[in-house]
């Protein structure tokens, strides 16, 4: 199997300038693009998670991640691809409300659960949580109503527990 | 003033492989910590915009900004050090919810406007959105109840507009 599939990697690292772009750069010597990529801080003092989501060939991956374990400064390797996981992602969308279009603009918010997050005569700033998706579909419908910007945060992704239910 | 300050930055780059790398080797060769960092797709396809939140002294950062602006596939560097912008943040939080625990979890998670996005009769995976601060106060609510494990986005953030309401 040959073929480009999607993959959701979450990996543990301490918290050292270099570690983000050694890893970053283990991706692009491989000519494998990084589609999202976030990195922040977790519970533990010292350690930071990175998510990143890419695409590629299996085997390809499975010796990044080989490589990715070797690297100094990481900790642990999670590979999402074959387990049940909760993927979600935010992105806030800036986009045109001037009085012919604020009606429809805040109809579609309502439907995708989103918040209003900034206000101006001209624009609303809205944020939408949810999976890939569901903030694609959002996007698509409101770039004819005339979406100015959009900033994402790229997946984060977290083991569904066993006997989980689906929601 | 040598005094250490918080920077938010957004990076709109080419999305090519090698970028995210370079830019994150410009900080950590400066001894600057990431403390968040997050890349996604944009509006425009081949686009990404990098957000990125470090600590340093505000000269340092004007000289990181400068190199950015030089490299190869930045488009354009936005600091909004001191601008009014809208930043928000997501978490997923695991957390313990036994008999014990469960009408609490979900207490503070209502208070939090959290959604619940994933259920076992041990655990729930709670959703939140809003600023650093906010994220922040959540976590250290949950500690005590038995919080697992936490996956964060890192700040993504949008300049805000002109006669804005704050909200």
């Amino acid at each position: 199997m040959n073929q480009e599939e999607r993959h959701t990697i979450s990996i543990l690292v301490d918290n050292e300038p270099g570690v983000l772009s050694r890893v970053a750069g283990l991706f692009s010597g491989r000519g494998f693009n990084i589609v999202s990529l976030n990195v922040a801080e977790t519970l533990e003092s010292g350690l930071s998670r990175i998510t990143l989501v890419s695409y590629g060939v299996a085997q390809i991956q499975e010796q990044i991640n080989k490589q990715l374990r070797k690297l100094v400064n990481v900790v642990k390797v999670t590979d999402f691809s074959d387990s049940d996981c909760v993927e979600r992602e935010m992105a806030l969308v800036k986009v045109q409300s001037d009085a012919a279009h604020r009606a429809e603009v805040l109809r579609i918010a309502d439907i995708f659960r989103c918040k209003v997050v900034d206000v101006s005569p001209n624009d609303y700033t809205i944020e939408v949580t949810g999976n890939r998706g569901k903030i694609e579909a959002l996007i698509d419908l409101l770039r004819p109503v005339g979406s100015l910007e959009i900033a994402r945060t790229g997946v984060i992704a977290m083991a569904r527990s066993k006997k989980g239910i689906k929601k």
